[in-house]
């Protein structure tokens, strides 16, 4: 036993049949072989990693994983959501074969949504699926998308349009990633744990607005308390609805105006989480239109967001229009229909497909711009 | 209802769970709106086809799947094994996207098993997963690939090195397909259907020795009961094991010496058809020397195989140390063991890892070559 397994930890499950996989949280969890070993499949391991993140954490994780006779390479991809593509991928497959790894390797992706998504894409079709942990080492992929099983790539004609259904066996946060974090990075996960209360948990939403500077100079008990109430809201819905058919959607709160953002600003001048911090408060805005909340409960979201450091208007280079036309090929809509996630009470969200067109024009022409 | 909708035809189902999928059988199903269209997601449908069979069967499978408004398209792709890439399954993506196609559309494989594979893979990945039907056009892929949810893409580095486990909502075979088909190629899918009941079902055996140039005559009820029964018995093995973890295996019986020889010879110059008919006979042989066939019954294989009209011999230029370099890169060994299917007796296949390596030698130095 090493000295960090002593470390605190907490821990939750994803309740997913014959795929049920735990989360691990806490400080440390990184260079500690008990949280990683048990879940790989077998002596041949590929770390993928970023340019940014692997000077910072892939000496130690790979020392984590070392051991035993196993076979530990790594692959470093440059930064960033325009590197989310299918050639990245390509490049995690070549290097697999290039090593000759077969169907019993296990792929670890170290750093955050980007490469996630990849490492998890590569290893949904690598021989058909091989193994796959998370070690995210953001907030945002902490609390969203290393948990429920999204993996994919960006297409010149669409974000995320490639890609597959892969769960994990492990997820190993160590929330001490977070002190090499950009505070505007830790804003933008900060927008999707504000997310689960507004889709689902009334309670944690006062508790963020009590603990959100806490969170935001990085207390280590605030964070794991965070991250693990999200993921466990997160899992919760996975779990009732693996591959998005119904209520899965609800996570989608903020997304369909958030991605025009990004589409129309162009992906990585608005962060991801801050785009979705304004398409939140626009969703708010909205369900107030509708008669679901009342002008007091939008200010306190529009507080809450702009607490987190977040964008609580749309940027002023978008029209209405720019909007609607965006939001209209989300991939989101079934058929004609363009379909919202909307706040039908604080804590509670609907998807909404009748949204009156004149109503949903007002809100996108009166929004605030800045 | 269509007139050929009154068409005799037979079905089966391949029980899995919630993705439970029929598999239809039987002359002019092409043609039949009542086959094909209850298995569409949505109004939109993109045909996946090759440069051989568009010309002859896509205006019809176009004529039967239009109608009630749905939008359907085409992407027609070069033949052969060598296309099967990640560059042209690209090129289905990048066309489903060029069409504005949501989620809810269907893919629909018109083909041989490289367009089968190809349609599948890209169905599997296309928004995380969208609906898939099979009409299949080769007997290869009527009785084998058609089956069972293996999709994906050769590599430069291996065949089939990337791709997905996904499952058709529908198999339709149309029966006269097979009248347009080379002899050869006839042969190939004949290799597969033996290997049913050397696996599985001595009394097949029998009844394939009885109805071999019934079936090479294109007979169209010995055509419709020996592709029922094979697609029987590998839907039976699938259903077991999906995955491929265990029972899955026994269909690779001949496939291991089958893909060495494809390999060493280059993809396309034996067809894989005509590799496995080989390697079924290696792979007897290899069992009597075990002690677990008689001579005769060997025989009773070699002449079962050459009576479909594929080869009994290895290719002359392939050393026994060419069999064996390859072999031992095949993704079906798990970590550094050779895992072979072999036949414990006629009608019965096991996964054996222990076969003496000098055993091994001479069979692979003795076997004859031509």
């Amino acid at each position: 036993m090493t000295a960090s397994s002593a470390l605190p930890y907490q821990r939750l499950h994803v309740e997913l049949d014959a795929r049920r996989y735990p989360i691990h949280v806490g400080p440390g969890l990184l260079d500690d072989p008990d949280m990683l070993v048990p879940y790989l499949a077998g002596q041949q391991v590929m770390i993928v990693t970023s340019e940014t993140v692997a000077p910072l954490y892939l000496e130690r994780l790979k020392h984590a994983l070392s051991g035993d006779g196993r076979d530990v390479r790594e692959i470093v991809l440059p930064d960033g959501e325009h590197t989310k593509t299918l050639a990245s991928v390509e490049r995690i497959w070549d290097a697999l074969l290039a090593a000759g790894f077969n169907r019993r390797c296990t792929l670890v992706a170290l750093g955050g949504g980007v490469i996630g998504d990849m490492a998890g894409f590569a290893a949904a079709c690598y021989q058909r699926g091989v193994a796959f942990v998370q070690v995210p080492t953001t907030l945002l992929s902490q609390v969203d998308s290393s948990v429920g099983g999204k993996t994919g790539v960006n297409h010149p004609r669409g974000k995320n349009m490639l890609g597959a259904f892969w769960q994990p066996r492990a997820v190993v946060i160590d929330t001490r990633t977070l002190t090499t974090l950009p505070a505007r990075e830790l804003s933008a996960g900060l927008a999707e744990v504000i997310k689960y209360g507004l889709i689902q948990d009334v309670d944690f939403i006062a508790w963020l607005e009590a603990r959100m500077s806490a969170l935001r100079a990085l207390d280590a008990d605030a964070l794991t308390d965070a991250i693990l109430r999200s993921c466990a809201i997160k899992a919760e819905i996975v779990a009732a609805d693996e591959t998005e058919q119904g209520q899965r959607a609800l996570l989608n709160l903020g997304h369909t105006f958030g991605h025009a953002i990004e589409s129309h600003q162009g992906y990585g001048n608005w962060l991801h989480g801050e785009a979705v911090g304004a398409g939140m408060l626009m969703a708010a805005a909205l369900s107030q239109r509708l008669g679901w909340l009342e002008p007091d409960e939008v200010l306190r979201v529009e507080a809450l967001i702009a607490h987190a450091g977040l964008p609580v208007t749309a940027p002023a280079s978008m029209s209405g229009d720019d909007f609607l036309s965006i939001m209209r090929l989300d991939k989101k809509n079934i058929d004609a229909r363009l379909r919202l996630v909307l706040l039908s009470r604080l804590g509670d969200a609907c998807i909404h497909d009748a949204t009156p067109s004149d109503m949903l024009d007002a809100l996108l022409t009166d929004f605030p711009r800045r």
